[in-house]
C-alpha cells in the first residue's frame, strides 16, 4: 500500500468518531482525498475551532462558545419560570425541535452512578440548588431519561425541588405515538397505564 | 438548541464524509465534544497535514506523500516486470493483502467515460504508454472493475499493450469463494463457465 504512514495515521485518527471502523475509515480517507479536498480541510479547521472554543454555558452547562447559551441569554426564557432538566445537550435539542417548551435547560452532562464516581457536585446540582435558592423558578420538569440511574437523579432533584417548594413534574412515558401496543414492553405499557389521563 | 454557529458549522462539515448524514454528523459532534476533545483535534490536525502532502506517485499515480510510492521505490518489484493495471488506490490496497503480486501497480484513478470526459489522458494512459516503451514489462494483468466502463478501459489498455507485444491477462470473474451458485446472478456464472479451467 502506498503511502502507509501518512493514510494510515488517518485511517487511525477517523476512528475516533462513533461507529467508524476500520474499513469505513479507509473509505472515507480515499473519498476525501479523491474527490473532496476542499471539504476535508474545511472540516480540519472547523473541527480544531469547535474543540477550541466550545465550552460550557455557565447557567445550564450545555456547550456554547459564550458564557451563555442562546437559551440562557434570552430574558423572555428566563422570565417563564419553568426549568427543563436533562442529561445531555442533544436532549436539549431534541425538546427545542418540539417548540413546547419556553423556558429554560439544565443539562447534567450525565447522570448520577456513585460506581464511576459520578456524584451531585459532578452533575453541577449545586449550580442547579443555587439557582432554585434565587426563587425565580416556579417549576422544575424532569426530563433526565427513563433508566435506573435517570429515574434516581430524577428523585434526588426532585427531592431538592421540594425543599424549596418548587413544583416538580415528570415527563410522560408510555405507548409511542405510532407505536403498537403488541410491540411495546411492559414497563412502558405499565407507565402509560399508571399515567393514563382521564377525558 | 446552545451555539447554533459553530455547532451547525460542524455538524456541516462532518457530512463531507461519505454516509455520513445530519443526525449521525450530529452524534459525532456531541461524541468529540463530550467524550473526545484530543481526538477530535488529532483529527483535525492529521487532516490538514494528508490534504496538503498527499500527492500522486510520478510512476503509479496511486496516493502517497513522496515522489514515488513505497511499491514503486522497490527496486525488487520494478525488476518483476508484471504490471497490474487498477481503477482506484484502494485497489491496490485489495491487492496487496493478497500477497500474491509482487510486480507493480499502474492506478488510473477512473475509468474510460468519455460523457463526463474522461479519456486517455485523464486516466494518464500516455504515462503508461511511456512505461511499456520503455520495455521492461513483460506482464500487463488488467484488474479493472467487472464494469461495463471498467471492461471498455481494459480493452483499451489491451489493445495498447499487444503494440509493444506485451502479454495481456485480465483477472478471473466467476463465482466468489464461499458463495452459493444459486444466488449468483448469470453473468458472473456465465464468465465462471468461460473462464473454467481444465484438472
Amino acid at each position: 500500500m502506498s503511502n502507509r504512514s501518512l493514510i494510515d495515521e488517518l485511517t487511525q485518527a477517523l476512528q475516533c468518531l462513533p461507529s467508524v471502523g476500520p474499513k469505513s475509515a479507509q473509505r472515507m480517507v480515499y473519498h476525501l482525498l479523491d474527490k473532496n479536498r476542499n471539504g476535508a480541510l474545511k472540516l480540519s479547521d472547523v473541527l480544531a475551532r469547535a474543540v477550541t472554543e466550545i465550552g460550557h454555558c455557565q447557567q445550564c452547562r450545555t456547550f456554547t462558545e459564550e458564557d451563555l447559551c442562546s437559551i440562557c441569554s434570552n430574558q423572555k426564557r428566563n422570565d417563564n419560570g419553568a426549568i427543563c432538566i436533562v442529561e445531555m445537550p442533544v436532549d436539549v435539542v431534541a425538546i427545542e425541535q418540539t417548540a413546547l417548551f419556553s423556558g429554560t435547560y439544565f443539562v447534567l452532562m450525565g447522570h448520577l452512578s456513585p460506581l464511576d464516581g459520578v456524584g451531585p457536585e459532578q452533575l453541577g446540582l449545586n449550580l442547579l440548588e443555587q439557582q432554585m435558592q434565587k426563587g425565580n423558578i416556579n417549576e422544575v420538569i424532569l426530563a433526565t431519561n427513563p433508566t435506573v440511574e435517570g429515574e434516581a437523579t430524577a428523585y434526588y432533584i426532585a427531592e431538592m425541588a421540594r425543599k424549596y417548594e418548587i413544583q416538580v413534574s415528570r415527563i410522560a412515558h408510555g405507548v409511542p405515538v405510532g407505536g403498537e401496543l403488541e410491540f411495546v414492553d411492559s414497563t412502558t405499557l405499565s407507565h402509560s397505564f399508571t399515567g393514563r389521563s382521564f377525558l
